[in-house]
């Protein structure tokens, strides 16, 4: 019985500095690091790999729109060219960061609106699997779980770690209620832990409308942007290890 | 005696296309490709890198400052860990397209402004030497002949390309004759070529005040955008080969 | 009876060079002049304010996402009220253009997917008319005819000018038929001659299913980004003009 | 008696946030406001004119390099004409938000490596007069006291407003000791306010070598990007008023 603990780092530009990843990384398993085009830029990178390799942290490729002014939220028509050359290009820049320390390029979570995005367009999440097939087909995808990313990933024999939402509500069919919507995020903190622990160990979660939901929980999302975020993952991670449930990357081989 | 004749190409961004690179590939033996900050898109270098391999050209990597509005082409003040960044994340990412078409990544020229100023700045040059020896100690620099990129190389125990220019007058220490003094170019095409043979046959060129000057040639830059430049670069290559001086990469090893 | 012939010119950015901006514009009456965002950069903006004011061509700002590397023809998530101050910003910076050289900006045209997705969109052609009004409500705003642009300029009070295309087919809505739908295309030059002084001298058009569409021809939008499309522009103005229909700006009060 | 209290305000960008621009407005007297080259977005654009008519504080446009990355700080050679152009559209963008909102555009200040770089460039000084002549000949440059900023204005006969820094030491010839040099900071809070209500008051300000300096102290520069910052604006405000030297802007006529 385990789970990962992924989490977004290496966010700052330039001048600009967001999250705490300083404070955040000694509680997770899995990092996703930005590659500079929706976030991030060389020397943040480069810190942030170091950073990885100090803490024993999974280090993944976090390729997102080239969309800086919308830090890659923004739904944004690429082509599935497009996408496949720029997913093979953020990952090939962030692995050279990543061999100049001397760790390994574990996994890609595709960020914001393309992950959101992806989840949903099978014809998408076929171009994000084939840019990271591009640069290794031994890379892991991470990837929603039940989602069109899932499927791509298997129609390419590309691994996948199956990614879990701890403040997120669920709709019968397994994909997230929408945020617009009301009862879409778990807002209580002991509710939200309880539902890691019964998808990390039953692989099951209950729906916004009452049915019992199949998810598989490889790894659950947190967040390091704020002093509440960092209290909660320490919290997560806290209560998962009471549970019996070993906190560890799936991907450390 | 040899000589390799390099071209910048992949510098096309978006709707805006620049060069003829299709036309100039056939008659080249290295191509400097553009990586993205002063030009460049993945998608092009995809294209790219697919147009080294169909005809055999060796495939370097163009980094250049983050300034597409001024093409790379104007200084700036860049701290040499930025720099060492900057280069590490242009060629890593230029390195996964080399990677995903089964060529490899042969050589690394700085472009532009980077170059001009890490031909007399050691702190500059050595943070470039940096950032290719993070990437990979193998990977040659395209230096200019003589200059301080070839000085910090050396120290650093990278592989350099020494390179010559043909249309360029040279002072009496090696360094170029400014654009802006009368005299900088040789407009003459057959008093260009000259030049070059003479400079791969006998290692020397004469300055611009008449002192004969040690070069070591190993590559000459050639230009692929316009119909007269893609004319010059048939017209060197035929001479070249007519005085018995093999036209091919010092990389393909 | 009289039709305004409409250009987007000022699309080069820096080193890259885009459109045949002094070849086309003596022929056109409105220039619809890039604002930096998805083409164009400060010193273009300045010639083509200057060339505007040589050929006596209504001057209008283009702004359009900030997306240069999809050219603003990619559909992007923007809120509202980003739009407005997007709109804001890049009328005041075209404004300030125009200003220093003694001519009016007369007119706003949406860029690419921003025109597009604002057709159909009364909340995004909203906000593109706030933005507008919030520089000058005595701006007019080029839009599509019948479209929720000319609603939204409508129910501000801004006022507008409708704008038809020759080279396009049209639904029995007023919509364009869809570019990926055969037969979008209008080929035949002479019937889409044809086809434009029937919609300036009789607000009239045939729909690809035959029926006939009431449309509002102030202006056609004309291209002059190459030889053939050139050569169309001083086509279908010797033909309007042969037809009796005066070709000037709208605009020009 | 009079000096007028300067700050860098609306620099944040997208999701990044920089400065407490709603902490120090209550404090100051002028702001100068990033036009999204260097710093800031349309959209903060908007929320900073809004505090300055809130607070009836003077709104100026900061314009900076293109160049987000380096935060506008860093060297950058540009040709003159682009300069002047650059400086007319970021000054003609942000007047398009002062006017929405019915406040005037009171100065210009050049941001960071533009205004160290033209304090002693006599050539881009009078490019970035031009340019603001070119927006309006009645807008006043803020500019370093004794620099070539205030010789190109004069030669202009553009309105300059002379300005002072509280935490800097001066040279003999009334430039600033640079950053690198020991003593070049005022670090001691209460002696950076003594030399400010000298300059105010005497125009005179003591040299690192021990000589009297002639300063024009119109306006002293304030930061607010941090609690310290902070603090020191509320000191130096009441100290200056306790002196019986008003804080006003120069400009609000």
């Amino acid at each position: 019985m385990r789970i990962d603990l992924n989490c977004d780092l290496g966010e700052s530009f330039g001048a600009y500095k967001i999250g705490m990843d300083e404070e955040v990384i000694p509680h997770i398993t899995s990092a996703n690091i930005a590659c500079g085009f929706h976030a991030g830029d060389p020397e943040v990178m480069a810190r942030t790999v170091r950073l990885c390799r100090e803490y024993g942290v999974c280090a993944g490729a976090h390729p997102g729109y080239r969309d800086l002014q919308g830090f890659g939220r923004r739904q944004l028509q690429v082509a599935p060219e497009t996408v496949k050359c720029e997913i093979l290009y953020q990952v090939g820049a962030l692995r050279a960061f990543c061999d100049s320390v001397g760790i390994p390029l574990t996994h890609v979570k595709p960020h914001g609106a393309l992950y959101n995005q992806a989840a949903k367009s099978y014809e998408l999440a076929l171009a994000i699997c084939e840019g990271i097939w591009a640069a290794n087909p031994q890379l892991a995808i991470m990837a929603m779980s039940g989602s069109c990313m899932v499927k791509a990933a298997q129609d390419c024999g590309l691994p996948y770690i199956s990614e879990v939402f701890a403040d997120r509500a669920y709709q019968a069919d397994g994909t997230l209620v929408p945020r617009s919507r009301e009862g879409a995020m778990i807002t209580d903190e002991d509710e939200a832990i309880r539902r890691v622990v019964r998808m990390a160990r039953e692989g099951t979660v209950t729906a916004i409308t009452g049915e019992e939901v199949s998810v598989q929980a490889d790894s659950v999302c947190v967040h390091g942007d704020g002093a509440k975020a960092l209290a909660f993952v320490r919290k997560i991670r806290s209560a998962l290890e009471a549970e019996g449930i070993a906190v560890a990357a799936p991907c450390r081989v």
